[in-house]
Order: structure tokens, then sequence, then C-alpha cells
């Protein structure tokens, strides 16, 4: 099962990072799956901690994605590390050995520390829609702008009926940027 | 914002009911949205009770979609009725007031109790897929068999890269029950 989670990271420096990125949670494994090149594996390679942030606010994942990777942190218990101040829960991890690959590496850790800190809210249609259009313009290299505007207009009406500000925010700071992948294309 | 959550209720003998139902939440009012006629609509306005569950179990939402409706509850501590056993959150509401409507009253409650059982373990895809399928499945009256199949093709992508086993079961059943309305259309 994928969970889409942020993951946030530090160097051997203690510089922090945060990245979306996909997550395999097997019982009690859980293997992260960053494609190469990529910060948040080499600062796991560094430091062999990570942090799992599990949030609903969907403004991380479209602003780590358009430049807005300033995300108030507060300091990880059991790891080197920060987890998000807002985040429902999150879970810290020391990396437990890796299978290394030319494209993805598989990151296999182990548990340390998790915190339930706020309650889940039910599932809201505009935070998927959200998501979905950063998976979409994390891709947009690869597809068709036609392609593209199709599958956006479908998630735009998802968001237009279930969308709060949070989630209307991170909607307009997508669409910023594939009106840049979009003029890109033009030009 | 409008949360897709699970809404037990009982009636005055206290029999009790789950139904997959939007919920409009503003601070700290709550407006639940039934289209009547509505069995939870009715238990509400007897009871003056409802019990918000905010569980990732996509498999509780397709099942009481498709005749599957014994789910484990136990009891809510500060109003009549019960809360799955297996949510992640739970917020038990009054009923304030009413605006009645011909088609889809609304339903004024606040909140009395909340409780936070297990952490958020962050966005699912494959979850997702499988709320839209039953949306989609709850809307098939008024949709053309061949927009239904395209939708499930664009879902079913997204299942098949993300689910766990619930998730998975929760996907058959529905898939069950659109075969019925495929059926039910050839015949």
């Amino acid at each position: 099962m994928i969970q889409e989670t942020l993951i946030t990271t530090v160097n051997a420096q203690g510089v922090s990072h945060i990245a979306p990125m996909g997550v395999l949670i097997e019982a009690d494994q859980y293997v992260i799956l960053p494609y190469k090149p990529n910060l948040t594996l080499n600062n796991i390679l560094e430091t062999h901690s990570a942090v799992i942030n599990y949030t609903d606010d969907v403004r991380v994942f479209a602003g780590t994605l358009t430049g807005r990777r300033d995300w108030p942190l507060l300091v990880a218990e059991n790891v080197k590390g920060f987890y998000l101040a807002n985040t429902l829960a999150h879970t810290e991890l020391t990396l437990t050995h890796v299978q290394d690959d030319a494209v993805r590496p598989k990151l296999f850790c182990n548990a340390v520390h998790s915190v339930n800190h706020k309650p889940f809210q039910g599932f809201n249609r505009a935070q998927h829609a959200v998501l979905e259009a950063a998976i979409l313009l994390s891709r947009s290299g690869n597809l068709q702008w036609k392609q593209i505007t199709s599958e956006l207009e479908t998630l735009r009406r998802l968001l237009e009926k279930t969308a709060g500000d949070r989630e209307r925010e991170a909607w307009a700071w997508l669409m910023g940027s594939f009106e840049q992948v979009r003029l890109s294309r033009a030009g």
C-alpha cells in the first residue's frame, strides 16, 4: 500500500528539507522510494534518519512543488531531524538497509517513534484533486498539453464543490506553475 | 468545506444505521446535508443526535452502498448512538436547528464530544479511487454507461498502483454492483 506523505530530512550539517514522497507501508516496515537524483535520498544516506509527516494540509504538497519550502518545523524526538508543525501525525524512522537502483532505490526503514497530534477530519475530494494536480505537475514534462488540461478540468470540478481556503490556495499555486509550463511550450 | 464521512444514528427505539454522507464543516458548526427521503435524516429528527465517523476504511463506504451494513459499533459517550469501532476519529453531535427543504434539508449540529483514536496514515490514491467509484455508483442512475466505464477505467489505474487489501476488497464490492447496473440496462 502506497501512502502519499511529506518526508522531512536533514543533511549532516542539520539543514532541513521537505519533500512530497510515496511511502510503501507493510506492517511495521516503511520503504521510501525516491527517484534519483534526490536530496531526500542524499540526506537519509547521510543521517540514516527521516520523518514521515501525515498532513492533510495540501498547501505543503503544492508549496514544496512550486518553490514554497518554508513551513514551520518542530524538532523530532528520537531521530535527527524535524516534523511539520501542522501535521496530523508523524513517524520518526531510522534507515535499516538500502536496495540500490540506478533509477529508484528502496530505502528500508523502521519506525522508532510515532505521534498522533490531531484527528483525521474525513475524506475531502478537493484535497485529492490538489494532490492529483500536484502529481500531474510533477509529470507534466512527459505529457501532452491537451491531456493536462483535460485532467485539470475534471479535478477542478471536484475542487469547486468541496474545497476550503487551504485547498483553494494550494490549487492557485499549482495553476501558476501549469501556466509557466504552458508558456514555456508556446515560446 | 465538505468532508466525506460516515454518519451513525439510531432511531427512537435504538436501532442503529450507518450511512456515507457529506458534512459541511465551518469552524465549530457541522451541517449535515441528506437527500430526502433518508433514514439518517429521520433518525436525527427523532433523537436530535448523530455521530460523525472519520474513518480511512473505505470498505465501510463501499459496504454500506452495496448491502454490507454490519460493521462493529461502540456506544457513544455523550449522545444517544454509536461510533464505528475501526474509525480513526469521531465527533458526537447534537442537533441545534433544521433548515427544511423539499430536496435537501440542512441539519445544523454542534459537537459535544470528539475522540482521536488512531493516527491518519497519509493520503492514499486508491482510497480516493474507491470513494469516487462509490459516489459514481450512487449517481449511476443519471449517467450514460459509456461515461461510467470511462471514469471507472481512470479510477482503476489509481487503485492498481496504490491499493492495500481493504481498498481492493471495497473496489470488488463496487464492481459487483456496477455489473448489476450494466445487466439491468442490457435486460
